[in-house]
């Protein structure tokens, strides 16, 4: 089980919401049919862009079953489950296992942060991963979680045999590169942010969960087969055209910029749920500049 | 309505747990019970220090129910409602209502820091309080959300007439005191921990929510009554005597501790839920003797 | 030498430039007369407001011997003489003896702050008071230096019978009240900001070193005297007052604010050194108008 | 002038001092003759690592001047000119042009961090740079001043003709990609430190200025080697070897780590100057391990 081959490249896909609010089922399978035409590796459901922390339980079972439909075998679909507790998070991973998921993808738990010790952390994602019938991985997200896992407490939590990798959306590829030295090929790395995707395959990670990826899966994809085929400078050239396109999607408007961006594209964006707030039209206008000039918006496909 | 009369002590009570880690409501009672005994102004159920952000939401409308029994009608029953999205904040409040709380006390949401703007803070703080049927508290905790609200939010947040108040755990007195001076009398400054009562009480504020207020009730009323009276330098000399058993119970051992210290004074403190962890053994004795020394746990009562 | 009676309040001065931008002998001499009109305890000299960081170790020994001599003998000349390197630091503290002060304060080193262990810290002001010939002061200044000291490490630097007292900006009351009842009476606790003047005297700070007292002696002297006077009430109506006014003097605009300020008030403020920029007209009408709501600019004294 | 090569790699050299804690010319000169042995590009006298914060003015000079006689012509000489007030950092920056150095690296003034906005830090450094004979390199070094240089602020101070490029030692190479492709190849991105040399490189920079340099000049010059090479793999692994290595030199002991080592190597490292201490027996025994394990240090060498 635990041989999970996690390179390659990963969306974290947003969920669709219909105009009451309520998860939209077609739509999240129309966006699986378009991304199912490029090789991604698989798919992240429920991660931060899945606005996995604005829904309830029996909602985010339910993405998962109706994402398993659309993403075929081979691929992975690996399910973000960490909730605060040790407990709702067995539960959660428990469940996403029933839905078919692949792995679980477990946030720190972070509110009572003085309390997050090494050790603690520790027995919380050994406890998980105890009772766990999928792999397990790390997911550090600090600029939403407020804590940052270091080295050393990465180290100890992949002590567990089902701890399989991280994906880390801190950016410090330092890090990225000190974790691949220390626990060796068999620990996934994953890059958590296409701002980073390059530097963290020079340094030795597989794969990367990249919010990008979503909308500009080819240019992900391009980075991932030019660093590969040892064109760095072609890789580098991508990477860098990547860059305020994949800072508009994420630090800047989040979400709501990844679905106001899979709107421009033709794929189903659509609401987000409050307090998220779609974009302001000034911001959709400066968006959808930065994603032309990206190339990931193509002259013929602006809307105005 | 609106005009709640927050002046007082309120202690934000710990959730019992019984053996198998689910709610233990007789436990519950009978702390309820003790703490009836003094001239606190009302609770504070399901903050921090009950672990709210470790239950599911049938668990803590359960303890809402519980609580309500045990605590008087003229004492406040203050309900933490607070969730990540505005919808399932919403619910919890309604639910809250239905349980007879007498206000929600509502934590901001923080997953999405990088878009939590004084203007989505706004809106989700009016929305909640629009469908609201009782007053509505915010609960600034920086510590936990890793999202410290400024004074200037408070203000746009308390715009709203159903907004009666704040708890404001973060420590800054000068912004109490602005809080006081912009907001005048009718909104309501809690101090969010005893480490600052005094403080707090010396620039405008009504009253506290004070975590020692479970395991020193008598104290924390006596720098109420003491200040109220005239008496600052007995005030100040309860204040500062409690200033290290607070620490112990608050930013160094949070609900571990206060159940510990539950636990020595005779209350029901018990477990906490994973990821918090007991109290080392010697945790415990510092913890006790810290106790001790504040005159909280007299030597008569000593364990050893 | 160490029973330096510290109970009241400072201003921490600002150095006046000319038009050149060099030290404004007369200016200082000025402004020193009319505070001396004011029952103040004492001055800092060469603190944050005094610019010290933007002026060389000649121009600082200057600026205390003309100081000196515009502050009458029984009041304190407080020198701030923190370097980066403890020799330095030494050398300053040395000068400053020599130029008159009474004692010396002494802003951590915070530029290596990864090695700036409790340890280092001790080292680094036990080595300091050790060759000094005049008490010192610990200044903690978090919001310039990126470094908070925390109550054991101002404990243990403490140890040393020279170290008599600290100025603590950080605005953490509970600190304060902690330091006090951990060092007793002896070791004087000065509030570093009006913010927070009245909560600090509250838990037991001897006096502050007020910013806002250069503009406001009198009402910094108020809020002292009502306090010891058993008024809290009256104490606490001119906090909250006082609290905008500070905010724009400090946190807000700094030495630039202070010194438009004192310009507005007929005294000689002047010009920032650069890095640091004067007001804009936009911001200056700002700051006059906020002088004037707290009272501190009378109607008849509004420069338009 | 501005065409300044800066494509390479800089060891930041320390300063030696000699028992007396006083600037030891011959070590300097003897460890320059060392590195000069190498195809280094350059050297960066007076950064972190040269104890810059720790010296004054005149000492400073001395340095540059010392330096410059053991560093050829054709090897650019990097001095290190940053104070805080605008004008001391352009009579720092003169100096150090009259002492022979081709560039200064000046970091931001970060006493008054609040009043740092993107405009004053626009005005400080283009006054600097108007000012000297020499080019300017911006100096981003967020863990030692607490001010991390965003991307938007050092665009606009990368508008002046004579400000050549960035040394950034805060590690977050999707800023340093963003930065290659805003400012182009005329603005050269320097890696601040070897634990990410080789993203960096991956994203456009054109070398780094790397404190392990000083102990492992070999290593990084042939991760800087197999890059361009295009043997990424292999430039991967070394990276990685040396990601424990640097971190032990840098954010774990900095310079005392430094220093440490060279002596370990049979360089002069020598003492530190407080509030900086040296190593204690037990940390030297754990970086001679360190620098073991990373080649660096060859079992020949071992000291014991």
């Amino acid at each position: 089980m635990m041989g999970l081959p996690l390179a390659g490249v990963f969306p974290p896909i947003p969920t669709p919401f219909d105009e009451r609010g309520e998860v939209d089922d077609r739509a999240l399978l129309e966006n699986l049919a378009h991304w199912n035409t490029y090789p991604l590796r698989g798919y992240v459901v429920l991660g931060t862009n899945g606005e996995a922390a604005l829904m309830d339980a029996d909602e985010r079972a339910h993405v998962l079953a109706v994402a398993r439909e659309g993403i075929p075998k081979e691929r992975l679909l690996i399910a973000g489950t960490g909730c605060q507790s040790t407990r709702e998070t067995m539960a959660m991973t428990a469940r996403a296992a029933r839905c078919g998921a692949d792995a679980a993808l477990v946030l720190p738990p972070s509110y009572y942060k003085t309390q997050m010790t090494r050790e603690a952390l520790k027995r919380h994602y050994h406890a998980i991963a105890d009772a766990a019938e999928i792999p397990i991985l790390v997911y550090n997200m600090p600029a939403c979680t407020g804590l940052d896992l270091d080295l050393e407490s990465v180290v100890v939590i992949a002590e567990h045999p089902r701890v399989v990798g991280i994906k880390d959306s801190g950016g410090d590829t330092a890090k990225l590169g000190a974790l691949r030295a220390r626990l060796g090929e068999e620990f996934a790395v994953l890059a958590g942010s296409a701002g980073f995707f390059l530097p963290a395959l020079a340094v030795g990670a597989v794969g990367g969960v990249l919010a990008l990826a979503n909308i500009a899966p080819a240019q992900c994809l391009d980075m991932e087969k030019r660093f590969h085929g040892g064109d760095i400078a072609g890789a580098a050239a991508t990477q860098r055209r990547m860059i305020p396109a994949n800072f508009a999607v994420t630090s800047r408007w989040s979400v709501a910029g990844l679905k106001a961006a899979m709107d421009m594209l033709g794929l189903r964006g659509g609401a987000v749920r409050p307090p998220l707030a779609p974009l302001s039209a000034q911001d959709r206008e400066e968006l959808e500049s930065t994603l032309h000039q990206a190339g990931i918006l193509p002259p013929a496909r602006r809307t105005r």
